[in-house]
């Protein structure tokens, strides 16, 4: 019987235990994670804080009993301090401190990531948060209910900064947004980040871009936060929210390789350096299918992806990591802003001869009730023609989601743009158009890009 | 100049102007139309009964106008008689009865399609109207306004008859629905359209399964409708929604072929047997992109393909059409139900060996609130694992109609099902799961055909 075991109880570990177990009953994995709570949706924090999910435990995908009924044990509260390669075995402290030596045949790394947290004077400071785990909301949340904040600053707008601002105001604080650079939410180009901008400011959240705190101190008992070119606020309460870095240091343990932004080098079977070794999630390298290389894109969705293959890979099974677009999607207040794919940007440094344009399409025919505008931007090659990548933002209720899906399943397979009209979408008035909005999006780009390559000059 | 002439002002043959226009501005297409609507979505028509539409003339794509500010000369009211493949001209009769010659180049035909009405005694009587044309939605328009009816009785639980017990039940009537077969919608499996039965019946509107109306009679001043088994309604208007036949009457004129169903046979470039006559939309045949043949499946979304095609081609393009998938869906009251490609039976007819599986899976992480549970048919092929088909029903917010247009891109590319796990998918709790409904579907379908195929004992 294969010794599955599996450090790290989060999406990547589950998706591989629960993966190993369906493909093979006689394999019984074994989980050992540093807290108490497996399978929990870190994604899901920010909806714990502003109140829209009252019980904590209800973030589990799954809970811990279920787990164990899929033949999955779960050792909690147990810390990974080494591995040895050579002797296939793992170090493990217990919550009495006691250490225990596991013997793995094959061993899957999902030790995640941690945030990031920039060098700023005033971080320790009572009432400053990261929010990564369980216990950072579980701060946040004892803070918001006990000492009544009036006001909250958050520093970084990406997606857990943008869905704080968010969760925030639902619980009634003023809050003021802090973006470093230019513009919020980077992984999107500005001119779909600027519908997010003006839903946060509409909803009388102040957004600061271009500001870059250099430190946090006391002020009485509340904070003063400021930068170096004489933005100042008064706060009571900072979240940290600017990134996360791969967690690596057990695997540095026995040897194992890092690559790209120190994550763990990983081929497309998520297989290490190592024998027997696999490692998926947060604390991996990214097989990106457009660029061909690795990158680093921590996501839920590629956790999950990951570890199911690194699980079916550890009991047998050969099954390669199709690879991430970078598809995400986010929604703040009543708008949802999405990606997949490349920028024009990310393209252009990547020998593409990139092509953006940006369209706007109604969700549903407009003469329907309750038709929201959406801004799609569509970036394809030039030179071949293909679909490069897609952004959309605009009204939730606009499908904006899975709008991005469509984009993300032709990206998938190479599509190029002009071919997105052959597809055959679904119609009906309330619902779309008999050209989808992404087709009108595309057929946009088409016609500029037809402009460029005078293509449509050969037609007679 | 090529002059390129258009029979039709609907979805196919205004999409074939505009294509046209698009890549040759030295072509001005004519359209000849029989009445003075053009580019109107038929699709939209129970939306005005219902009053969520005020102003019927948003219902039109586009005005007269801005029709012809794209160089398209529109003869409204025209009665085209006959064409001459020969003499290569149409003979076209004006409103004062007036008939013209007009000599074209290239002929594309768009005559669209005519409401079946069944051999059924009663049907001429007042108060009973197909609806297809915008002149059948002022008729029902008129009665429900002039003359405040109480009840109405529908004649078939396709797309219109669903549309319209919506429609009447907004508009304060009581509504029966009556279709012949055992269940409704019968362009999705049983299970599916019972979630769009159980939503009819929870707003109030009757809905009987296995009843064939024999005849409509006058009693007093309303009308009764009864079969031969018994059944007997009495109500105060009927509307005949049973489906639509091509029109080919001018078609057969110049000797152009006819195929399946007496639609207008075509190849994928659109072109019928005679040189330079093309026709598209619902008075053809349509190439099915999985069973690689021609059917009848006449659909507003592949009118405006077909004609984009046919345009491209009159002017010297050479594209084919890619086929359809039979992608639709529709919403009743809050319940959308869609469907792409084939089902079991359809699959099992085309010589494939299928298997359906059934699951349920929320839109969005449970844990936020406002989750729709959504039920999801995916049907696959056991001999190659290729995805054949799927159906969605639920809440229209579940985002179900670009839920559906996943499936139809993963289909358009022959995609496994066990491949649609490797679809970098968007997520955000509130818009979707790490898997989304979609994937987990399609891993219940792969645990179902490994069950059935063995494939998992493979792997050790």
């Amino acid at each position: 019987m294969t010794r599955l075991l599996i450090i790290g109880g989060s999406d990547a570990g589950i998706s591989a235990a629960l993966r190993a177990r369906e493909l093979n009953l006689t394999v019984e994995p074994t989980i050992v994670m540093a807290d108490h709570f497996p399978n929990f949706s870190i994604c899901g924090l920010p909806f714990f804080i502003s109140g829209e999910v009252q019980d904590w435990r209800n973030l589990a995908h799954r809970s811990a009993e279920e787990i164990s009924q899929q033949g999955i044990q779960v050792w909690m509260n147990h810390w990974a301090e080494a591995i040895d390669p050579i002797q296939k075995t793992v170090t493990v402290k217990d919550p009495n401190g006691q250490q225990h030596i596991l013997h793995y045949d094959k061993l899957i790394l999902g030790t995640g990531g941690t945030s990031v947290l920039p060098p700023l004077p005033g971080l320790n400071l009572p009432g400053v948060y990261p929010l990564r785990w369980m216990t950072d909301s579980f701060a946040v949340q004892k803070h918001v209910t006990e000492r009544s904040p009036q006001h909250a600053l958050i520093i970084g707008a990406g997606y857990i900064g943008l869905e704080m601002a968010d969760a925030l105001s639902l619980r009634g604080l003023e809050v003021t947004l802090i973006q470093r650079s230019q513009s919020i939410l980077k992984t999107v180009d500005a001119s779909i980040s600027q519908l997010v901008q003006d839903e946060l400011q509409r909803r009388g959240v102040e957004v600061m871009t271009g500001v870059s705190v250099s430190q946090i101190e006391l002020k009485g008992d509340r904070l003063l936060v400021s930068d170096a070119k004489g933005f100042q606020r008064v706060t009571d309460l900072v979240i940290v929210a600017v990134g996360v870095n791969p967690s690596t240091q057990l695997a540095q343990t026995a040897g194992v390789q890092t690559g790209v932004r120190g994550a763990i080098q990983v081929n497309r079977r998520m297989e290490t350096n190592i024998p027997d070794i696999y490692a998926a999630g947060d604390c991996v390298e990214t097989y990106h299918r457009i660029l061909q290389h690795n990158t680093y894109l921590p996501l839920g969705t590629t956790a999950h992806k990951q570890g199911r293959i690194a699980g079916e890979n550890a009991v047998g099974g050969d099954r390669e990591f199709e690879g991430s677009l970078g598809t995400q999607v986010v929604k703040v207040f009543d708008v949802a802003a999405a990606r997949t794919g490349l920028h024009d940007v990310d393209a252009m440094a990547a020998g593409f001869n990139p092509l953006t344009v940006e369209t706007e399409a109604w969700d549903h025919k407009v003469y329907y009730p309750g038709a929201h505008k959406l801004r799609i931007r569509v970036t394809g090659d030039r030179t071949s023609g293909r679909l490069l990548g897609a952004q959309i933002a605009g009204h939730y209720h606009g499908e904006v989601a899975k709008r991005i899906d469509v984009f993300a399943t032709a990206l998938f397979h190479g599509m190029t743009v002009d071919a997105m009209s052959d597809l055959d979408l679904s119609y009906t008035p309330p619902l779309g158009s008999p050209w989808d909005a992404i087709q009108i999006a595309a057929q946009g780009w088409s016609r500029q890009f037809s402009e460029f390559s005078k293509v449509s000059h050969s037609i007679s």
